[in-house]
């Protein structure tokens, strides 16, 4: 079914300790998108660029069923452009520029034939942005999931209480959880936060998995030890784009489901990580997708 | 079968975000004879203590089935006693009191009856001392366990390169395994450290679970979140007492048997830090077990 994603496209410039990437394709809807093709065809994008965002990269969107109706292109203004720098142990990330350019003004309008989807992933931005995405649907999408960071609980915290409440799954990191609800433990953390509107919490460990928890229920997908992460940008968005991608595909929002949704976010995921940018996420096909899902079963799989 | 501990047994004194412990009974080689204690009956403990040991310690031992022949009394001498305070997230501790009293001089003899124990488990203590236990076993046991810290590769690294080659499955933290290899990532420093002399590798990852290294294989234990970790004192040891005494029980070393010992020592472990000391240790039972380890299974299991 169809699935909605609004979200930053962008130019991002990494270096990490296996290279230099130079000026690629990313962008937290683009990441999304990507992941979420491997399970639909039918993915409606919303979001920003600029005159300097090339036909190839729009052909390679398309490429991957994701219509761009909904990608308005502001021919005298610039693509937002993010460039970092990983340290040795990948877990740390410097910030070297970010360009906000033509995000900077963005209005999110929902093209008609987008307001039906049935779907609805909010990527990390503004919650205002995120809200008036909501408010334009005219059918109540059957599952919101929302993505959101540390930076908006500093500066929009009652604009993000209030996205919240509209909600039905959101997507954070464990330090951002502990931020949302003043609590250490990530167990309390979740039962304050799963107060303020979500059903369904997701807490991304990074290497160390994810957490869901909804209603007294727990469960955690590991990550996939791999021998090289080459590039961790774009993880977290692969991350949920492979969640909705495989909840638009199954059309079932149960607790049972969103663990299998959490094993394919996190294969999708280890995907990313191994190339620079969507290289890898471009060269993977459905039996990739099938055995590493089978790779993660036999990563924690035990019978008792 | 017999299962053979040698480590250290202390006194402790914590202070957490939940209180304090007082003097209380400690040491690697409690807690994991405690734990090892709910799968055999036959464990046989090398340890020294002072003179300041009190009975109703020893007595505890006892009613865990723990052999005490081998826990050597040095009259005159005073119990090695460790004193440390965990901070709000309880990832770092400061270390207050290191007397090692009777443990600096600690050679470990052991009884007649101990040389045959068919199950070895080397707590953290110096190399040197865990090679002259491996040397006074006239059988070699069907499997040797070792726990190290950093500190040990510091001051004695090429002692400890000699132990390893005779042992079986060496337990470390991320970040020691990451010292002994040199690598950043897990899978190469796993990949590194198994050509040093182990067969199997267990990387413990605190609240992130643990993970186990052979020959190729790969297998993740989460850990369980718990809404409170009270006292992570003992935890790691527990971890190799649950690992240990469930080889000993099952007999059996293959790669996917100790895929259960790896969640039975992460089951033990959950229950460890939920009270002071060894206070939830010594309050579990049977069924106690069971139900956390249907808990663990529920936590991480899904169909593909």
């Amino acid at each position: 079914m169809s699935l909605l994603i609004v979200g930053t496209v962008a130019f991002d410039e990494v270096e990490t300790p296996y290279g230099k990437s130079g000026k690629i394709l990313g962008g937290a809807a683009t990441y999304i998108g990507l992941a979420a093709s491997q399970y639909t065809k039918e993915i409606n994008l919303v979001s920003v660029v600029g005159g300097d965002f090339p036909q190839e990269h729009k052909d390679l969107l398309k490429k991957y069923s994701i219509n761009t109706d909904g990608l308005k292109v502001i021919p005298e203004g610039k693509t937002f452009f993010w460039a970092g720098k990983y340290h040795k142990n990948m877990n740390n990330r410097d910030t070297l520029v970010t360009d906000l350019n033509v995000l900077a003004d963005f209005d999110p309008i929902l093209p008609e034939g987008y307001k039906t989807s049935k779907y609805l992933m909010l990527g990390n931005l503004t919650p205002a942005i995120q809200r008036r995405v909501i408010e334009q649907m005219t059918e109540r999408p059957k599952l919101i999931c929302m993505d959101t960071m540390n930076f908006w609980m500093n500066i929009a915290l009652d604009d993000l209480l209030g996205v919240l409440k509209m909600i039905d799954v959101l997507t954070i990191n464990d330090e951002e959880a502990q931020q949302l609800s003043g609590e250490n433990n990530v167990v309390l953390a979740a039962e304050k936060i799963l107060t303020m509107g979500p059903k369904f919490l997701i807490v991304k460990k990074g290497e160390h998995g994810a957490l869901l928890f909804a209603d007294g229920k727990m469960f955690h997908a590991a990550a996939m030890p791999l021998n090289a992460v080459v590039d961790p940008t774009g993880a977290g968005d692969t991350f949920a784009g492979g969640f909705m991608g495989y909840i638009a595909k199954t059309q079932d929002i149960s607790f049972e489901n969103m663990k299998k949704a959490l094993i394919h976010a996190s294969a999708m995921a280890s995907f990313t990580v191994e190339k620079f940018g969507t290289d890898r996420l471009t060269e993977i096909n459905e039996a990739d997708v099938k055995t590493r899902i089978k790779d993660f079963y036999n990563l924690v799989s035990f019978e008792i």
